[in-house]
């Protein structure tokens, strides 16, 4: 029905050109993949968005800097240490591993790209990652898609890939790409590294608009946590392999087809990380509608998805909506307590903000579910706002007492 | 050594003229006490603070209203319903509280203020509390100060009392108090309930005034969960019985002299809190210095006492500095990585934005610790700012699932 055709075990090698490794160089005292390479055969326009934290890790300094200009060929990711407040060694180290990267894979340095995810803080054992890079180099195919999401998996429990092929006048265009990240997940960016891949041609500066547009509107829009991490990338390559003529700003409908696309692949890759979050047993969708402007909305958005209080009851099964209308109270958002509405799964919660008279037990077999939605209607102007957010589990904390 | 001399066993009836009840009238199913009364025989001036919460309980909008001018004889408490989003309904129902407590204790209704905790959005059994107040006026007594703090405790393990004496001019004069709060726990300001009796002689203008100064200075510095309620109120009654020349703008040493101990009883019941936060193992003093500004020496502060992931670590017993980087780094506060000092119990764990040579067990060791200081020292200025906030652990969790 869709005009957007799933890939099955679609990913990031599924666009033409793409070819991807992944592989085991010693970060993860466990023995997992912890190294990955992507690479695509021609020269490609690139989109990137990076962590707004002030504290910026050494590989989003070093890509943040090569991805100012020229065209991309390469991105090499680690993982098992982010490579995060680690100083001077730490750029040396991020520049050694886009360097043997470039010399592998026969580019330029400027031309690749690099990523790193785990504990902040640890230096980098640069030595093991350098042989790493050299010993994957001859490995990367277009088949290696699988092995590349997996690489870069940290508290992960599955791998997260997605790709859709569409045409635009009558050329396949085809998007695809990988994500992790499972906790340290909020706006913005996620604790989360995404590698979006696709074979349309593209100017770069509409393809770097697409891509904040999309970012804004798929990962900056879950929470696990509300912790903000140090390393939070996404990159959309593009290398123009599928002929298509070059979308640039006029031809409007073809751009937003392929706008779509990357939407879809993105928010498909986010619910992932929300359904993949640490020891989590409930997604919930939340929409504030009706609220004085979309900025109070995503105000109250925030607050709800950000109370330790809130998620709890989620994962207790509680339909305890006072602990909402308490949110909505502190959350900085404007709110009149008489005109609050509150439904999940459509089923009235709150009228005028009090209790209706839908029996408890009916709530109750929403909030059991493994996904609902609460719907929040303010009746106070148009300003609306979604979320993908998670419920707090004992099984987060004790994970992460000891990560 | 102190010119504050702590009474044992202190209280809310530890000023002269103050008398106080605490018995069971039904709301809680348990049998537990969930109803106070306050009483001075002499009228009172007041200093108030409320929540900050746009969706404020009945029982607040009504204490609100008579705080707005003349004295003050009388406080009712109860416990187990916050009486908060109940609507109309809620708002006669704290009128009636007021009306049964004036009419028992022969004061005025607007001598009379009121008080409640709890669940939200459930109506009070109103009938049962007005019973119950009729039933507990002839028990108000000067040792009644314990059954008052037992009565407003919800989810506390234990009573929260604390009073000290001192002398102005040859005179003694008592501060003492009460609180109750263990979830729900953040300026400004947090869920909690206190109430403070002075027999000091004061301005009603100065009360106010130096009420609103040390509740920034305690309770506003407190955070157990980040979750801000919707009917977090303090009172400062304070009666004059002691006989001092009563304090105006102009004597300052004295106003000093009370100031600092009304912020002692006031630090000692927030610590109380913290140290009773839900399921909690740790309390965690929390010193950001050298900010840009004190603003964003706040900011810092909040963002650390809010982040899930910190907090588990301290759980943990993992000195995980890197999360509070992370932190830092979100905060909207001014961070420089490269300047960043941080230390555990004053061991430097971070030097220059990197890892000292402090072995991580001494750090260990250290957050190991039932209290512990975190010191940030950021070297941009002179801004500071402390916070007292605790761990995040499967306990909190477990019982928040299902209050």
């Amino acid at each position: 029905m869709s005009i957007y055709q799933v890939i099955k075990k679609g990913g990031v090698t599924s666009a033409k050109g793409f070819l991807a490794a992944g592989g085991h160089c010693g970060i993860k005292k466990s023995g997992k993949k912890d190294l990955a390479l992507v690479f695509s055969e021609m020269p490609c326009v690139l989109g990137a968005t990076y962590t707004q934290s002030d504290v910026k890790a050494a590989p989003v300094r070093v890509s943040m800097a090569h991805s100012r200009k020229g065209k991309k060929r390469a991105v090499v990711f680690s993982s098992g240490n982010a490579n995060a407040c680690t100083g001077v060694k730490g750029i040396q180290d991020a520049k050694s591993m886009v360097r043997e990267t470039a010399q592998g894979l026969q580019v330029l340095m400027n031309e690749t790209l690099v990523c790193s995810t785990g504990r902040i803080g640890v230096p980098l054992p640069i030595d093991l990652i350098t042989k790493g890079i050299q010993e994957l180099v001859p490995h990367i195919s277009a088949k290696g898609g699988r092995d590349a999401a997996e690489a870069i998996m940290t508290s992960d429990t599955c791998m997260k890939e997605y790709a859709v092929s569409f045409e635009i006048e009558g050329k396949e265009v085809i998007v695809g790409g990988m994500a992790k990240g499972a906790g340290m997940i909020h706006p913005n960016m996620a604790t989360m590294l995404c590698c979006v891949t696709t074979d349309v041609a593209i100017d770069g500066r509409v393809l770097q608009r697409l891509t904040s547009d999309a970012v804004e509107q798929t990962f900056n829009r879950i929470s696990v946590d509300g912790d903000t991490s140090t390393n939070d990338t996404v990159f959309v390559l593009a290398n123009g392999e599928a002929g298509n003529e070059k979308l640039r700003k006029q031809n409007e409908k073809e751009v937003e087809l392929f706008y779509q696309a990357l939407c879809e692949v993105m928010w498909k890759l986010a619910r992932m990380i929300v359904a993949d979050g640490e020891r989590i047993t409930k997604v919930v969708e939340l929409q504030i509608k009706g609220a004085s402007s979309e900025r109070d909305a995503q105000l109250h958005a925030e607050a709800i998805s950000h109370s330790p209080l809130v998620k709890s009851s989620w994962a207790g099964g509680d339909p305890n909506w006072g602990r909402l209308m308490a949110a909505l109270g502190y959350s900085n958002g404007r709110v009149r307590e008489e005109t609050v509405d509150i439904y999940y799964d459509g089923l009235g919660a709150v009228r005028n903000g009090l209790a209706t008279d839908t029996p408890v037990s009916q709530l109750k077999r929403v909030v059991a579910k493994k996904s609902f939605t609460i719907t929040i209607e303010l009746h106070l102007g148009k300003g609306s706002y979604h979320m993908l957010v998670n419920d707090l589990t004992e099984g987060y904390v004790t994970f992460n007492k000891s990560e």
